[in-house]
């Protein structure tokens, strides 16, 4: 009973709006917390009980690192300077352990559940959830012989889906990122709103969204030994055994299961993929290497090159697809590539280099940067946002 | 990149099957992670860094509460005594912080996201996912002009849904207990698994599972203020009101809902309400003032009574409903309770104590009392494993 009754109790603070300092709490907070709070100007306080610490810290990992105060009643504070709007992930350091905020839902990234906070975007309405028709998110279970495993997945399928059982839709593959999972899509990204918002608007084609776990590991073999810094053979040889086996999983296991559970046009040219960070890698290396399945490919702030400080050679690398432009303009409708120009130099340099790795070799592609974002899902928003319109254009 | 690299060297644990000592990491772990452990009798290892940390403990909420010991490399680490089957949430509390564990996955309980870990039950398979055909979780978005809100739920659709377009299903309501959430009865319950393999079985009959979100403020109404102990007139009146609010959501927008999107049977004889702990106080509560609207009732560790110490009348409390025993029988074709024998003394009593009014009514139900279990996870897993193959067994 007691939990029942502090819950209730938490409910004497939701719906006070606007206190005098204009601070209101998060969108992200869970029922009733009070903290963290945001004001307009996208200044964060966050407020965290530690009595007995020594120590304690607030790290946005794309913002400021900031030492907390301690208050008289055991609890510590802190005001940021204005950050950029977007989903923030944050730590709270006690003591040296890094712990989550109590009062934030916990969003999986960097391989472990984290807080995070929603900076409004003022007159961004595009993620949203407005009066419009809804798509569904269906949480679904595959199996895969290539990982022997049941792997989850996440599949938005459009307004109407079930009202229209002859309409056969497209397919967006969309991956998350490193140490994030198959749920960052639709918890952090939001893809299922920002889709009901394209679709409503007449600005995307009705697709179904496939989200999948990108990470996987080969029946029966041992784990990748890695060891050393990320360039090394071994770090290498790891992220390619991986990135085979999750190829593998998608073209073998998930793509047939998909298109034998779902109403899809089962064709190169209404099947894309794209991903973020990690994803956009896997993306490059799946279709690439699969242009017979796939005709539309998304990198957002991860492209193929982006693994590796070598130069690329068109005739070479890739199984040289990108040796003959006008052929690779045949096959692939939309080549995207995105990033965001408050990322650091790596990403920065790496994706601008692959950009201009395509324009010497004469390949047509879309480029472009989202104006003050890191690597951050505001970024990946925003790609998403741009990169769906394009999406399925080609008349078949 | 540094996330990707480290995410990758993760891997590297992953798939280490039994140590010497035969402690394993959790299913409930985040990919690759090592700790926390468990072994065949149920003893849990917990590990964490905290180096600048003064005092670390590990609390299980129905479980032991132990101090951890600072190890040479800054890590603190502990290992329980045995713990039962089923999922365990716990805090790792440092220098006075509750904190998650971040190898665990994090589950919403307790009005916060919390670590958890699955103790596996030798010889159980109910809720594990099985080589049978799967139903799908679908995410969901209903307008509730009750809350002038957007509510989010969980739909459970039963294997085969899609490829029967005439088939209509019968629908259970099933609700999350106090600080918990709609994604409770799937992360944490398995509810989708446990349909799954029953169906399979042919002990249940398909349905589908709506699983709303319990809290709802009015439109338009200021908080409930509430203060003073759990059973004060304010938090009486508080809990009534949300209990109110939530029921005019559940009939007036969910069920309406529910019956336009989805082919259900949008009668009172194919529709069933049950819910742990809060959940089946809600249930009681919407139930037994509609039973125009639903014949099956469950409430797992909690029940109509459970809020209040007062002796029940049946002529005059819940409007009088089980007055009559025989026109009750009539309308209402399962009347479940259930409850662990490991939970605290008041929920014991007061279940008890709503069953014996029952018996003294003379009111046919079913009682199950789950051994060994708390109030917690592994209770309300049996709970619907006992309580789902009773549903809609009535020829219409």
């Amino acid at each position: 009973m007691k939990r029942v009754v502090i819950v209730v109790a938490f409910m004497a603070s939701v719906g006070m709006a606007a206190e005098p300092s204009g601070f209101v709490p998060a969108s992200t907070n869970v029922w009733g917390a009070e903290y963290p709070r945001v004001d307009e100007a996208g200044r964060v306080q966050v407020r965290i009980k530690a009595p007995e610490a020594n120590k304690v810290k607030v790290n946005f990992w794309s913002g400021p690192k900031m030492d907390m105060e301690k208050q008289a009643d055991g609890f510590w504070t802190v005001t940021t300077p204005p950050q950029v709007p977007g989903l923030h992930y944050y730590v709270i350091n006690i003591d040296g352990a890094d712990a989550s905020d109590p009062g934030s839902r916990a969003f999986f990234g960097g391989s472990r559940y984290t807080s995070a906070i929603e900076i409004p975007e003022p007159g961004s309405s595009y993620y949203t959830i407005q009066d419009v028709p809804h798509g569904q998110v269906r949480d679904v279970w595959y199996h895969s012989k290539v990982t022997d495993s049941w792997r989850h997945a996440l599949v938005y399928l459009p307004p109407n889906y079930d009202e229209s059982p002859k309409t056969r839709y497209p397919v967006l593959y969309l991956q998350h990122g490193g140490g994030e999972d198959e749920t960052g899509w639709i918890r952090q990204g939001r893809a299922n709103v920002i889709l009901d918002n394209l679709i409503a608007a007449g600005e995307s084609k009705p697709m179904i969204i496939v989200m999948a776990y990108g990470y996987a590991k080969r029946a029966g073999s041992s784990s990748p030994g890695l060891a050393g810094p990320a360039n090394s053979p071994e770090a290498v040889r790891a992220r390619e055994e991986m990135a085979n086996t999750f190829e593998d999983d998608v073209t073998q296991a998930l793509i047939p299961f998909v298109d034998k559970t779902y109403r899809t046009i089962a064709d190169r040219d209404h099947r894309a993929m794209a991903g973020l960070s990690m994803g956009g890698f896997q993306t490059f290396h799946v279709t690439l290497r699969n242009l017979g399945l796939f005709s539309h490919i998304g990198g957002f702030s991860g492209a193929a090159g982006a693994f590796t400080e070598n130069k690329l050679d068109a005739k070479k690398d890739f199984n040289g697809v990108f040796a003959d432009a006008s052929a690779f303009a045949k096959k692939v409708h939309v080549l995207y590539l995105g990033v965001g120009t408050a990322e650091n130099e790596r990403f920065l340099t790496r994706i601008r280099g692959f950009r201009d790795f395509l324009n010497e070799a004469g390949i047509k592609h879309v480029y472009w940067e989202s104006p003050g974002t890191d690597h951050e899902w505001q970024t990946w928003r925003r790609n998403l946002k741009d990169f769906a319109p394009r999406l399925f254009r080609k008349k078949g």
